[in-house]
């Protein structure tokens, strides 16, 4: 009988994994009751840390990006390491790696950035085939980290859509001491499986482009509802960035408040999930 | 009657192009008689700004993984450029933007490495959609700069095939004051048009896995010649890496020959496809 994953809490299916990253995100939604990451989109090193340091207590997750900071050096990672600690989550540089194996593995491991050697988790696109999952699997895995595969995007016109999917899906299949998930809009239950073949892997998903109040930007990207995400399309976590912290990282009251209120959201909607009778 | 824009000179396929970037490009390929382009994937700037030094006078285009250099300020720039200067080279920062519109905005704009305010040609990976292409040149085209999409990769198993690859180069075809190009191993004439309307895209596609001696490496890359790529596939660049400075860059002699024969076998594949009878 196939397991239906989407019916287990965060943490039972801790035992599904044997990835170390995959292990500590079960365990601190599991722990906190949340299933929210923040994406910190800022240029300047005082806001980002001001940020996190406010919407810590409510996420499971920090999503950055590293490379947008102006004023960056390699001090900032100690601040943010001290903010995981304090706040206990973890951190996923959301790099969309996407070159050649040799390529990748020195982006993952060198540069000023020195993303392996502090980001739990980073995700990286399919489209150079699996060269670039052993690239950054030969930096990564010794260290711990974990990957996710970005099988689907969710801006207008996204080429990662129907055998492009597929064999996203069956590359991580390929690779589950290294690859934890994805980064997609519904859960890949079956994707990439011949039929009558039961899917044995629990892969942990990603969504962005959740918003409760707004349906998009001008420049293509497109929301969805905390529901519509964890319990109609089976997805794990749910990445909201100016949702939550808005234009002024001052509003701290303002940031605290819209990050429990995602939190809030997005715990219910797994409750309903989990609880909901077998059909 | 259909252009056949491979039978055209460099020199006279400017004026095919509007884009600065572009231009920029084809009129130093013309003045320098040479397609010839070297990847320069070293982590120490000290080796970076040596390997540049002594391969530009044989090159018309310069590309970087400026991420990976550990010792990177932002001085190392004004270098590059002033050896842009003295070689007559383009910039190339090879950073395969794979985001959302904002989000790539914000990392060529920004960051420690300000990527768009030195680097004449960047690339992107279309699978977003659309909206990467606005959200980069919000950016770039302000600074005269120039984009290649990559529509094919040469690694094995890359999903950049078939309908990816056409939708690519429609979404090139839509966006010709930036786009000035493509990533692949092949001319796209033709490629995502319907039958019987002509084709008036000059598009200039830059070609990597590139080798003289070697048909690939352990992690996934494969190689064609500068003949294959330029006479049977009517590419317009070669891209090549170790293959010209290996692995001492103090080997000055050595890379400069290897930078002249790549440069020679190129440039004759080139005096091949333009002198060839037309069938």
């Amino acid at each position: 009988m196939e397991k239906t994953f989407s019916r287990q809490t965060y943490g039972q299916r801790i035992q599904n994994h044997s990835n170390p990253a995959a292990k500590m995100l079960l365990e601190i939604m599991e722990r906190k009751k949340t299933n929210l990451a923040v994406s910190v989109d800022v240029t300047r090193s005082k806001d980002f840390i001001a940020i996190i340091d406010t919407v810590g207590p409510f996420v499971c997750l920090v999503k950055t990006h590293i490379d947008i900071i102006e004023d960056f050096d390699f001090s900032l990672i100690k601040q943010l390491q001290d903010l995981s600690d304090k706040h206990d989550f973890a951190i996923f540089e959301d790099r969309k790696f996407a070159d050649i194996g040799n390529t990748v593995a020195l982006q993952y491991s060198s540069g000023v950035h020195k993303i392996a050697s502090w980001s739990h988790i980073t995700n990286a696109h399919p489209v150079p085939g699996p060269s670039i999952i052993s690239g950054l699997s030969s930096v990564g895995l010794p260290l711990g980290r974990g990957l996710l595969l970005l099988a689907e995007m969710s801006t207008k016109g996204a080429l990662a859509v129907g055998t492009y999917t597929e064999e996203a899906v069956r590359m991580a299949r390929a690779h589950r001491d290294f690859v934890v998930g994805f980064i997609a809009q519904r859960t890949m239950k079956g994707v990439g499986m011949q039929d009558n073949v039961t899917d044995n892997d629990d892969f942990l998903i990603l969504t962005p482009g959740v918003g409760l109040d707004t349906k998009g930007d001008a420049m293509g990207q497109q929301y969805r509802t905390p529901r519509q995400v964890i319990v109609d399309s089976e997805c794990d976590v749910i990445i909201v960035g100016r949702g939550i912290y808005g234009k002024d990282p001052s509003l701290v009251d303002e940031i605290r408040a819209q990050a429990k209120r995602y939190m809030d959201a997005g715990w219910e909607a797994y409750q309903e999930r989990i609880s909901a009778p077998v059909v």
